[in-house]
């Protein structure tokens, strides 16, 4: 499993995602499912994959391969002129894997693979995409401006209570820890570290770009005091009729 | 889907119960989860059913009529020695409708179900079980004193940062209604109005046993205060570093 989570704000861009990887519960190993790609000045571009890892690999090669040897008929990621064009370029990257593999299979593999993308070209508006197994994807919009890839309950209520479009992109950041933090407590299948990566709108940068480790103070004082602030909320219910 | 969560405490027992049922979204209704018997001085017990309503519904038809007509033969929910050999009696009874329905299975209907039974006898335990639809089941123990059914995953995270054994039966309670309130906001196929069962250890009688309908005030009231505690709980995690 996985837990990845973008938030597309007015002021920015939130995108954390998890490393664990699993085939069953015991076989699991850490592998980076973030993945960013700058050009300075012209435009900023981050996905975020989940699903099968044999697919989400070969396509994210498939992307830097074409970046390296382009190839004249094939738009790529840094020469697409819009993000919309990004996002068909890992649609079409995406169908070309699976079609690949699907030709081929022979046991019951689950192939589903998802990839989140989303980034900003110069003039362009700030834009983030969810694109599923066939390549085809759908986008984020002011009234649904978060996606959330693998497993996605635990993490969803406080992202419901706390996300609206105008929300400041800070709190973005927080909101995105503690849906990740929750998620990480009850499914064993979503792991630390974690990836992030902050983009302020018309920045074309990331303002951040780290991973928080294991053994992360800072992480782990921010999931006690989020612990302590749940019990706090709690017992303030504790006043109230039922 | 469902939603049913219990509670076994060392105070007492809380069980609550959504009553949407739906076979596809397109095709919801209301139907009662959350039975109860009480044999004054004798024994409590509190049933709560998820999965296949035709099963369920036929579990608790059988229970009730073996309680009208008995069979010499076969023990009852209140012939009971124990509310361990209640528990058998609700497995038992699951593994007889099971086979009769397996028996004639045509297409892909899933016919799992899931009753979670609790309940005390005089100068017994207080004790609460979970069973499948092999008639199999587990019990609630001091580690794992809740069992929710069916949608689990939204309501999982307060409970797990709530509830130990020694939690106070009135917080028992808040926190029974604050996860079904998680779950309600987050899943379609679980719904108002809800069943809330009540027991105090040793009393061998509901506390409470009551409906809380949509309309109902109070729930709203609740609701919201939780809506505005978790929102204060977010800002205050504005003041840490992350």
């Amino acid at each position: 499993m996985t837990y990845c989570v973008g938030i597309k704000l007015n002021q920015g861009l939130v995108v954390l995602a998890d490393t664990r990887t699993n085939a069953g519960v015991d076989n699991i190993s850490k592998v980076k499912k973030l993945f960013t790609w700058q050009m300075p000045g012209d435009r900023c571009i981050v996905m975020a994959t989940a699903g099968n890892l044999g697919i989400t690999q070969a396509v994210i090669s498939e992307i830097n391969e074409r970046l390296e040897v382009p190839n004249l008929n094939e738009p790529t990621i840094y020469s697409a002129a819009t993000m919309f064009e990004v996002a068909q370029v890992v649609g079409e990257t995406m169908r070309k894997v699976q079609n690949r593999f699907r030709a081929s299979v022979i046991g019951s593999v689950d192939y589903e693979a998802t990839i989140l993308v989303a980034g900003q070209r110069v003039n362009g508006q700030l834009r983030m995409f969810q694109v599923y197994s066939d390549g085809n994807f759908i986008e984020a919009t002011d009234d649904a401006p978060y996606f959330q890839l693998g497993e996605h309950k635990y993490g969803k209520p406080i992202l419901d209570r706390v996300i609206a479009v105008d929300t400041d992109l800070q709190d973005g950041v927080i909101c995105a820890l503690l849906s990740m933090d929750s998620t990480i407590r009850s499914n064993l299948t979503v792991g630390m570290p974690l990836d992030l990566a902050v983009m302020r709108n018309h920045t074309l940068q990331f303002e951040q770009l780290r991973r928080i480790e294991a053994d992360d103070q800072q992480f782990f004082e921010f999931s006690n005091a989020w612990s302590n602030a749940l019990k706090d909320a709690f017992s303030e219910m504790r006043l109230m009729d039922v």
